[in-house]
């Protein structure tokens, strides 16, 4: 069995878990689900030493301090020194890497349901990256969200697919009719490389943003388990997302159908669904009544909340800051005033 | 013009509109329409000092700081050994004042939108009352209340009309059915009686009440503006509503129509329906940003709320609760544990 090699992916600064998530303490490292905060439940999908090596973290200077608060042992961290979207920081991990290692590309603000069903999508996917594929988990769609981008399956490979095209956030009918046709994915964000073959991919396709990181890495520090790579060379170079730099241009790639109760907790009512309920679909965190409710959420870290008579609502009490919110509503959470001034 | 005694019953301890209303601090005290508290607005709508004499204020110990502390210059207060009801209330300040006195008994709890029109019905029931007339209000009904107790009008006298009967708190199709059928008010709690006559009619119909409240006022003791009744008298009679002692019994009840901008502010959703609204329907106090909200209101003594998407809800913060709530499931507020157990 290939050691794996997890590569987590930790930055961004959402407004859309306002007012719980803020920008000092952005969604990965808050206990959304369950008493383990996303990115700890992220280490601990990879925690079984016989299949995962120690992870490799890339993340800000801003959370460095959540990080290495919440992190593991043997972890190594890679202090990026401005974040440049997926494609440079998974660049700088492959780089730091040996040529043959086998990385688990994972992003650190998801939820995953089933761990025994990540588990072994991740060794049937670095089972093709060992055959140098460019591999995406291809998350099995349960409903035509149009926030997402699809991937659509070609011509099936031993262990999973080849990748016949993605496709952008579609509309809503476009997304339905992926459904009705069957073959569509999800993307979600997490891929299976061979370091070598990710960097000649990269090389091939984007040279400059290959020379860059390299050259990042080469002129970088290290400080007992960060790795600092060279702010200047870093800096300079053009960020791009891994889907747009290399998974749509190579011809290496795959994808590995997965089904594993994933959600992107993308905004509060994705939050609530990711939720344990009780038969009315309710669910509370923090000292509540309610009464005549039905598919009500709420998340108060201290005040009582009574909630009288609603459907499909969801209400969050953080210190100052109280959010009600239809779950059709919680979409437009990262426009209010409140998360967009923090 | 005669002059009319206010007699201002303030007693009570709700809790359908917690978290706001609390035991310590009940709904007449509180300014839950404008600036001004509704035991203010109440002695403000008798300050005309052509028409109205200085008040007499009925309520209990525990209310008292409230009362002084809000009341008005000249204020006689009525110290209530304990609560009996409306009748004895009514009692104790009828043998306190001249027998030809017009009183005008007043609730302080409800909201009255146009004084004009309070005042103009004041002097019609006052001169009924010159005339020995037992005098109700009669609230124009503005949809079929099933909380309130009806009057249906008699044939007209100068001024007003005789009350045909009374009617319980009906059901929602016999509500309906009288406002189809028209000459049926609302029963506001809002009288007048010359001192004399309602002293006789009680007397008449509940003699031992009569002597009893008698008893307590002879026997009671003053204290600078307060007047306190003789506890053991008090203590041992029945107490009932004026409704039931005497306005039912009586065979001069009449009653003087009136449309005011009534409401008694029963619940969460009276209240919203008694402030000022934008376009939306929407009312705000407190910090708050509503998105996509109709017939919303937002009641917060500090934390910021912000509400996406509701439409007939009303949020309330009160230090430590939360209150969320339909507007016709404001009706269970006061059955919320948290409302219970204060």
């Amino acid at each position: 069995m290939t050691t794996i090699h997890p590569v987590i992916l930790c930055g961004g600064s959402g407004t859309r878990l306002w007012p719980r998530s803020r920008v000092a303490k952005p969604k990965p490292f808050l206990p959304l689900v369950g008493s383990r905060t996303l990115f700890e439940a992220t280490l601990d999908r990879c925690a079984d030493q016989a299949r995962f090596a120690a992870p490799v973290v890339v993340t800000g200077a801003k959370h460095l301090d959540h990080v290495e608060a919440q992190g593991c042992a043997g972890m190594q961290v890679i202090v990026e020194p401005q974040g440049k979207n997926t494609a440079p920081a998974i660049a700088l991990a492959a780089h730091r890497l040996p040529a043959d290692a086998i990385m688990l590309v994972c992003p650190s603000d998801h939820h995953i349901a089933d761990v025994t069903a990540f588990v072994a999508a991740a060794e049937a996917a670095a089972a093709l990256a060992a055959d140098d594929w460019m591999v995406s988990f291809g998350i099995e769609p349960k409903s035509p969200e149009t926030g997402f981008g699809y991937i659509k399956r070609g011509d099936a490979i031993p262990g999973g697919f080849r990748i016949a095209r993605f496709v952008e956030k579609p509309d809503l009918a476009r997304a339905k009719g992926f459904l009705a046709e069957g073959g569509y994915f999800w993307n979600g964000g997490i891929f299976a490389f061979r370091a070598g073959a990710f960097l000649a991919e990269l090389a091939r396709h984007r040279p400059a943003m290959a020379q860059a990181t390299e050259r990042a890495v080469a002129g970088g520090s290290e400080d007992a388990t960060r790795f600092h790579p060279a702010a200047e060379a870093f800096g300079a170079l053009e960020g791009d997302s891994v889907d747009y730099a290399v998974m749509e241009n190579t011809s290496r790639a795959a994808v590995v159908p997965v089904d594993m109760g994933w959600s992107d907790i993308g905004n509060w009512e994705a939050l609530r669904d990711a939720r344990p309920c009780d038969d009315a679909g309710n669910c509370v965190s923090g000292p509540a009544e309610l009464v005549d409710c039905r598919k009500v959420m709420v998340d108060s870290d201290g005040p009582h909340v009574s909630v009288i008579g609603l459907e499909d609502v969801v209400v969050v009490v953080d210190g100052d800051n109280i959010l009600v919110t239809t779950a059709a509503g919680a979409q437009k959470v990262g426009k209010l005033h409140g998360a967009a001034n923090q």
